[in-house]
């Protein structure tokens, strides 16, 4: 072919997980000549996304602000603290309307075989959270695939050493080695109301 | 949620085709923390076609030169050139290594349907192109589907009208490694009608 920059934009767009080069030549085409307008928007958004967002100094998800919205809403139960393992995963939470209280974004679960440890996610950070006086219950909402378990397990350890704070596991009322982003709202709820105590 | 700048751009990433908003939201978080460095490669590199990709004065490709590297690469036969709807068409013939001549890229095809005109392809510039004196033969490589055959017959009046240089059509028929069994009926019937002399 030759036209360099339009072979680098295509690798470039191969950065997006499951696209591969024949997919990403499609995407170009169309960023490039179908809609430009969004793509320059996408551009746009992505470069100040990039700069600004941060993690929320509570919570770990990504914010602009110093605190996300979400800590500093007043009619969130901030006993309540829900442990999991991607902002996608929080997301679905939400969406099930199931759930008043706050969370804790881990960006990641423990996964020996691929070397990620505990100082690889925000666990340090989280078991400082908890110690603010004010959460009293720790729910830990990590998958039920084995690396989840593998988190939640860890995790419940961890937190019981430090004493008066509980902590339960959202039900297994989700299918065995399902990833909570691909579970309904319904079951979702159900997994958070039957919650089970770790002690 | 209320992670405004997160939100804009899991919408912004709703540009590209066959996203959605949930598909949307697991990019975002691959790009913001599983490859930030991918992201702001693909960043830097739209930036850069997006302003400096433009079409090829000659085969109105995508390009970063007055011409691309494939129309001034002397190995090619000038005197065929082969009419596609898209550059990932482009691409594939190529991919093919059967065809030795120039390309001309239309960037779509008719869709009245759509409301896209003779105008909103690139039919007028084509007709400048084939006349420089030295192409001789325009192979018409749209694709099968309603919309390409309807620009094949639209080109094919306009080019025959011109005199003097020869019009072809890609052949029709069963695809290579394709079983009978699994061939459409039209395709079939095609394939029959247009069936080479074998001698």
């Amino acid at each position: 072919m030759g036209n360099s920059l339009l072979d680098d934009l295509i690798k470039a767009l191969t950065v997006l997980p499951g696209t591969g080069e024949r997919s990403a030549r499609r995407l170009a085409y169309h960023l490039l000549y179908k809609d430009r307008q969004g793509a320059q928007r996408l551009l746009n958004v992505l470069n100040h996304a990039l700069s600004d967002l941060k993690h929320c100094h509570y919570c770990h998800n990504f914010t602009e602000h110093e605190v996300c919205n979400l800590c500093v809403n007043p009619k969130r139960d901030k006993k309540i603290l829900c442990v999991v393992e991607t902002p996608i995963d929080q997301n679905r939470i939400e969406e099930s309307h199931s759930y008043r209280g706050l969370y804790f974004v881990l960006m990641g679960r423990l996964n020996p075989i691929e070397g990620t440890g505990p100082r690889d996610i925000a666990f340090e950070q989280l078991m400082k959270r908890i110690h603010d006086g004010v959460v009293e219950e720790v729910i830990i909402g990590t998958s039920f695939t084995n690396e989840g378990e593998l988190t939640a397990h860890h995790l419940a350890e961890l937190i019981k050493l430090q004493g008066s704070i509980k902590v339960s596991r959202i039900a297994r009322g989700i299918p065995s080695g399902g990833e909570l982003e691909y579970v309904d709202a319904s079951t979702l709820a159900w997994a958070l109301t039957e919650r089970q105590d770790c002690s």
